[in-house]
């Protein structure tokens, strides 16, 4: 077998030495190099934006879905929409494994996965599309793909439902970034606490934090905390606005008797909830930043503006063990499992 | 005295309830409040975008450029432009000191500061404006000004000249963030380290990593790293453009024999160079992003992408100390100081 680059850059082919996933093509060959997994594909996850792009250009008829699709895999080489740039995710069962790799992962032949990391960097070969369920972005396809050595999965656990596992595994990063984070005895805000990767962070926080330790639940109105309180998720709930600093430091000022948060986790998808987090949190407090409306200059300017030393992380949606952890609250908590079967899957 | 809140809250007239920078006036009556420090001033450092501006609306008129100020200060009660949203920082010298202070600050009357708070959230009044030198946005006047508690400051040095002092005051948080991350033994790469702070931080980091440790500068040309090899600065020198990522990856990949950074400090200010400090670390190494034009969402999604377990910190341009071990630089090194008298002070 040919030897690889971990991250894809053999298959590149324009423009030249770029990575995968800015490439304008790559290619979808299925003979595999030594440290390359081939998948044979049964579903794809079209990303939402995306999905919703190919609908509107397709009037919705299925046929030109179909057709656009083909294209742009049969063009890019992988399923990357010109438009939104975005990719999505797949399922399928692994055929056949590298054998620079053997040793190095714990996948077998025949195992069922899902690919966490993008279609829009993942080699794929379309044959037939089959049936569309286009009101969740799925489509049912025939066809193979090639996951990297540096591309992430999850094995598709066989006690949990496969639409249950895959919302949950969407949001993994979150619950296991806070999982490793979280130490006895601290005291942690998670600001949109009652949202879908909120309540895991909750739950793992207070799983983490223990009894000598103090979890608080911010959500914006009454309504967005009911769900965490309802489950016992946190120790304490507070109604505020996230856009509003002083509102939020006043309130955690008061649930934590002056003492303020060690760490501060944000997962609340709205624009302007910096300031809120830093204040929020002790003056060398950790501010672990999930959302995807945080702004990078308003986090580090606004730290400085109030003279704060706290350590302020980007949300990294991987960290080693992230699948299982997130998983494994499915199997530990019957409530939220059944919160999540409800509301997500 | 009247009690005031540590970050001002008590100064903002409208509108009610925000932090002093995002509001829109803020009482600039020079009467303290328990907790608050008043300065005399005598020199304005306007920042670079905010002077351009207002010497392009007065058409570099020098009466037109006072009346300008003027009204910037009586409308807001503070020198934030209301067109870049912008301010800068003030010098002057310590006139009296809030009772709730003592023992707390290491501040006495007369001694002479910089504020390192932005000139955006500051209260002032200004007297009269004396004279400017319009190519370095410095303004002297008479007036005065507050110190929030939370604000940050420097004690000038009375050893170093004031405007040295003031251009290693600027970027004072990089090396000092990279003397409290590095630590013997490591490998450090620093992204940009022939610019005014990426010399600092491979100082700090040359010192910090030591004997055992290995520095890497990386520039975009001979020329940018001409510098600090001149200096000694660094352990090795790769020129590559930091957003190409792959080959940033390859070049560090061979100065570190395939090992890789334990710690990324990225100080260009270019955007696109994310993906490059990610590959040029290692898979649970730490990237350290000081530039500001750094993508929250590129950074996030980046890792991810890559499958990569890396802690992707925001810069901070405050740390506890940053003042200090910023300027202890220029005694330490009489070398890079000559240096930033003449390209920076």
């Amino acid at each position: 077998m040919k030897k690889g680059c971990p991250y894809g850059t053999h298959r590149v082919i324009e423009p030249k030495g770029v990575l995968p996933q800015p490439a304008l093509k790559i290619d979808n060959n299925m003979e595999i190099y030594d440290n390359e997994i081939l998948i044979d594909v049964h579903t794809l996850n079209i990303d939402s934006a995306s999905f919703t792009q190919i609908k509107q250009e397709a009037g919705d008829n299925e046929e030109k879905i179909k057709e656009i699709m083909m294209n742009i895999v049969n063009t890019r080489g992988k399923h990357q929409n010109p438009v939104t740039g975005s990719g999505g995710m797949l399922i399928g069962n692994v055929e056949k494994i590298g054998n620079s790799l053997e040793g190095k992962t714990n996948l077998k032949v025949g195992d069922k996965i899902a690919t966490l990391v993008s279609l829009s960097l993942t080699p794929l070969r379309i044959d037939e599309i089959l049936q569309m369920r286009k009101n969740i972005d799925q489509v049912d396809i025939k066809g193979k793909a090639i996951l990297f050595e540096s591309g992430i999965y999850s094995i598709i656990p066989k006690d949990l439902p496969e639409n249950l596992a895959l919302s949950v595994l969407d949001v993994a990063g979150a619950p296991a970034q806070t999982a490793k984070l979280v130490q006895p005895g601290h005291k942690v805000v998670v600001i949109g606490g009652g949202g879908k990767s909120g309540m895991l962070c909750l739950y793992e926080a207070k799983k983490r934090a223990g009894i000598t330790g103090q979890v608080i639940c911010i959500g914006p109105k009454e309504k967005s905390i009911e769900l965490p309180r309802k489950l016992n998720l946190a120790d304490a709930y507070i109604t505020a606005d996230a856009t509003n600093a002083v509102e939020v430091m006043e309130k955690v000022k008061e649930a934590t008797n002056g003492e303020m948060a060690d760490i501060v986790i944000n997962c609340v998808n709205v624009a302007n909830t910096e300031m809120a987090s830093i204040l929020a949190a002790k003056n060398d407090g950790l501010i672990y930043f999930f959302s995807m409306a945080t702004s990078f200059t308003k986090a580090a300017l606004g730290a400085e503006g109030v003279g704060r030393d706290n350590t302020m992380i980007i949300g990294n949606g991987y960290t080693r063990g992230h699948a299982e952890i997130a998983l494994q609250i499915m199997r530990e908590s019957e409530a939220l499992r059944k919160v999540y079967e409800e509301l997500y899957a």
